[in-house]
């Protein structure tokens, strides 16, 4: 289905400007203004359904949370979950650009998850892969110094290769987890995805790694 | 059963001194004329009935091998497999000491492999794994300047573990294999433990790292 056949997400688009923000560039180095305070933003690659942003939002109100999405009725999905938590400390941004430096100041950011990115399993598709350096050198820039990326997925291979990438281009790891859920991390917040996944019992791997 | 009660290793060490070094700080710095050649050392700590170090020594004669192993009963097994081969590329060495500094010289060593090294689980326990920060730092010594660490485990948590502490302490991952025997790597020689385990279809896991 194209996106000409649905109406009801330019509709939720028009409607929700403050909510699933369309024009990012205009507010690169304003973020912390357009939530009204100084905390703390964090920023979540590819956010599918919005359920893990919706519930990390719930869960740290301490917390700005912003979820960057490219496909248009996927977000309005993400958009309408957030809407319906009433939280006000999270939003998402509707881009097609992969360019972070162009959404965002150096420093802006205090912390960026990627779960359950596509994996680009081909070799020569590696440059798509989110952990490839081109993206570490961009999440280093938007990063705090002290800024930690989170990676959580289900993909053995896409582990493997961004630990290795993490490590050669300088991130120090302060966690790795083979089988997050059994050891039952009660702040982990769960995406769609990886509830369905973790049902059938498969490892779900998580990292964490700082520019440092 | 104690030491005593076991003659026939006390005959073996006796026998073999060229193959099991009972005073190997003696020859500190001197192992390649040992060996008498110049090729590199490879050091695995921790070498059990010597499967692995045979297996090694078979494939690779361009390299010489020692193995460390603390327990006399143990040793001398791995000592009969290694005089069976008749491989004269491979050594053992029997010490009580953990000070790898006092049996090599700086830049002495290669490669280091630790395979399937004690987890030590609990966390009081944490200085006496062989990859925690004191173990590394006196690898660090030993090893060539672009020497390398091979850690393989069938532990989840001295996996996770030793990734962090490598990290931490500024090895560079230059591989992470999260299931070894699914990839059907040729090189890679198993150890009698590993061989047992693997038969069972649990994971294996790998790593490479560098201090660089």
């Amino acid at each position: 289905m194209r996106q000409r056949h649905r109406p009801w997400a330019d509709d939720f688009l028009r409607d929700n400007p403050h909510l699933v923000i369309t024009d990012p560039k205009e507010k690169k180095g304003r973020w912390q203004e357009i939530f009204g305070n100084d905390r703390p933003i964090h920023l979540e690659i590819g956010t599918g359904k919005g359920q893990f942003i919706t519930g990390m939002a719930e869960k740290n109100p301490e917390v700005n949370f912003i979820g960057i999405e490219l496909a248009k009725s996927i977000i309005v999905m993400a958009g309408t979950k957030l809407k319906n938590s009433g939280m006000k400390n999270a939003l998402l941004i509707h881009v097609d650009a992969a360019n972070l430096k162009e959404l965002f100041d150096e420093n802006e950011i205090s912390s960026i998850y990627l779960n359950f990115s596509d994996p680009w399993p081909k070799k020569r598709h590696a440059k798509r892969r989110l952990t490839f350096h081109t993206f570490l050198e961009q999440y280093k820039h938007i990063l705090q110094p002290e800024g930690e990326v989170t990676l959580k997925t289900d993909n053995k291979g896409l582990f493997e290769y961004s630990l290795v990438s993490f490590s050669e281009f300088g991130l120090t790891l302060k966690e790795v987890n083979l089988d997050l859920h059994s050891e039952g991390d009660q702040q982990n917040v769960m995406t769609e995805y990886e509830e369905k996944f973790a049902a059938k019992g498969q490892p779900i791997y998580r990292c964490r790694a700082q520019f440092a």
